[in-house]
């Protein structure tokens, strides 16, 4: 009856630096969002995820990001538009050839860290990144959080828009994510994402970190895939997805 | 009746470093080969250097590198096989995306630098090189040193194998090219290389730096971009061209 | 009569990226800011610029910025005080110990570009940044825009204060610089910008680019070492300081 | 009655992401081996492991590599051995101003990976390495493998040559390291461990991966920071020195 996406965010090592349990991750989404090389990822590791992703059915998005290696793309870097629009071609082309190469294809687009804030609030960054996913290839979906300026962007473009929710961030009473130092910023009980990720699916709501109940309708439902509990939260709403009837299939093809 | 095509390495400044005269360099090449950015080269060059080719009529070739931008991808990197058919796909695919931005296609592929040494004499990173590129796109070209293992497996990869010659490289009596550090490695009087090139076209002979004639096919002829006499170079050569009857066209489509 | 220090930005190139001409400035300069590694400059050339200024008698500055390479570290990076301080200390510490090879010493530090600017403004930066500097050497002057908080927060630690003013920037009727993007940021008349360091030493007074005189009281006059016109415009400002009456020496000892 | 310094290599991660266990390990060894940020590390990182390595009152040593972080610093890297000295200079100062900042110094250097194995057997890389250290500050002693072209040139230029062993590396028949991919390359075994250390101390004999017995004078022995079982080896260790009455003391002050 229900159906939904569940996406973590994987390949987010760099060289021999190792994070996150990707291969038991990919048991459990139906889309990862690959980093791409600028705040985390690199080549050999970008194409050893995709065939991963590949093998288990996930589909693959990119996920671009500030060149900020030191920062892991979450600090913001005031590069203009056009030099934004740069990188994000840049990283998607790469992935598609790792892809490629493969056997796989890559199906989306999501900014990641300092770049996904800016690109749901400033509607000239989010225009950039939607023209530039545009030119590579029109066919590619853009994610984007549920209401801001990023989803608009990719609807304007022409492009498949697809909002999404987090299930393991808070959210300030405006719909925006609470900054990572906040208090409530991190969720890790399994019980309440478990419920958080039911109500988002059946009723289109999340509670903010006042209770103010959030109005959201999401398409893809993400878990960050360097959380040392993603497996855990992951299982715990897969679980509850099954009592309750809702499918994870992946959004794009 | 005689034709043969033109090659230049562009787009090998980096941020705010620039080097080079690539804007002049496209009216005299059929050929540009773009930095990717491990090297030399970013994404917002790529781009406005993609886009530049194409106005120019030029014939976009992608010019992959070791990750090493301190020593621009001239010093060997003990990088593995598997290393560096990523480090291909990942540079590839980047500047594919950056092109496409511009209604440009990439017709070939030519590794920079100490990798295009290796892959002239190491089977086993030529044969790396080669399966990357055909796993991106069984249609690109693949360049390498005229009789090196590079052009062997591009061949045996089902790849278009294009060899190719430097205008303005000192030979050594072995077909190889001369380090940069050794007298005669590089040539800068305009009318030595536009002599050579005309030797090369028709006769497929070049003179080593102690006198050997080497017999070479070459169906590209290349000047390094980055040189200071490389716009006097080729308008030398292109007169010698007018008057011996050459003509300059791109190999690739 | 009168004394003064005139500074520039050396050592910007990095690899083979070559800019400025250093050695021509630092016949022309009492203080060399040196590039640290992170926005431009690299082990190498740091060591040789060291080397260089030593044998013109110029006092060696270290000029650490953003690690943004891409960016030449005019862009804002939103590091923490905690990761600046960090960032400072390592770029001074390793100019400093390239100097030390050359039998050189570091006299003073002067944060690059968009850095530079927040320091101005940040008591938070600017007093991250003196801390640093001090627990380095308590010996090393700081050199900040006049009237900054740089300035400010040099004091407080207890290190030497050197408030600067830019000959070659257009000044905005509150005293910071106007942005590089605007009309009239960029001087480059030799003839306005030597009477503009006449009137920076003699009256203390520049003229904003509305026509605001502003009270500037600085101890050291900067041109920007990668402008194409620095060579020209330094002489001109030595031309007219000798008609004037005024003499360059560097405020380090 | 007997004595030796026990050292793991320590501040391995980079920006967000973490490798080892170095509070851990810093209760276990007497000196620390700090990265430098060009294999590894970074400038909060290397301020903090200093920190902490004072308040443990351990040894701080520079640990300087190539400028390699996708290889981790373990792949050769053709540098010329200006570069080299240039690079260990930059290194070695910066992590000086890390210690500084804390009220620590710096003790001594050694070089990483693919650097250190270079060193160990090329007396032009070695000697380049020695005249950047003494450079530096002549009081630093450098480390180097017990029988190699390093120890030479450390002593040949004056400074304390510290030779060591690596208990947790299998040793060629001719005393080199084994590469990291041969069988017996990594020893995991604390019993063998501890054994290997105690013959090493008492007996200044290893065993070759084919039995040989090898001389060995070392002064210090090193565990692997980033190794997975470096913590339980080094107790191991401590509690076979503790029987055997051997003391473990920093070589240096």
């Amino acid at each position: 009856m229900f159906q939904v996406d569940l996406s973590a965010d994987l390949g987010e090592g760099f060289g021999t630096w190792d994070r996150g349990v990707d291969a038991e991750l990919l048991g459990l989404v139906s889309s990862a969002s690959i980093a791409c090389g600028f705040h985390a990822g690199d080549p050999v590791r970008m194409r050893r995820t995709a065939a991963l992703a590949r093998r288990h059915g996930v589909a693959i998005g990119a996920h671009p990001g500030y060149p900020d290696l030191l920062g892991f793309g979450r600090r913001e870097v005031a590069a203009t538009p056009e030099e934004i629009a740069a990188y994000v071609l840049y990283q998607v082309g790469a992935l598609q050839a790792c892809a490629a190469a493969e056997g796989a294809r890559v199906r989306y687009v999501k900014p990641h860290g300092a770049l996904y804030s800016r690109a749901a609030r400033e509607p000239a960054v989010a225009g950039a990144i939607a023209d530039a996913v545009r030119r590579v290839d029109p066919g590619l979906a853009l994610l984007g959080l549920a209401g801001s300026a990023l989803v608009d962007a990719a609807r304007a473009a022409g492009l498949r828009p697809v909002p999404e929710a987090f299930l393991d961030r808070g959210y300030a009473p405006d719909g925006t994510l609470l900054p990572r130092d906040r208090p409530g910023a991190l969720l890790d009980d399994a019980g309440v994402v478990a419920e958080r990720a039911v109500r988002l699916v059946r009723d289109h709501v999340v509670a903010a970190a006042d209770g103010t109940e959030l109005r959201v309708n999401a398409e893809s439902l993400c878990v960050h895939g360097d959380g040392a509990h993603a497996a855990a939260l992951l299982r715990a709403v897969r679980a509850r997805f099954l009592t309750e009837g809702v499918a994870v299939t992946a959004f794009a093809g």
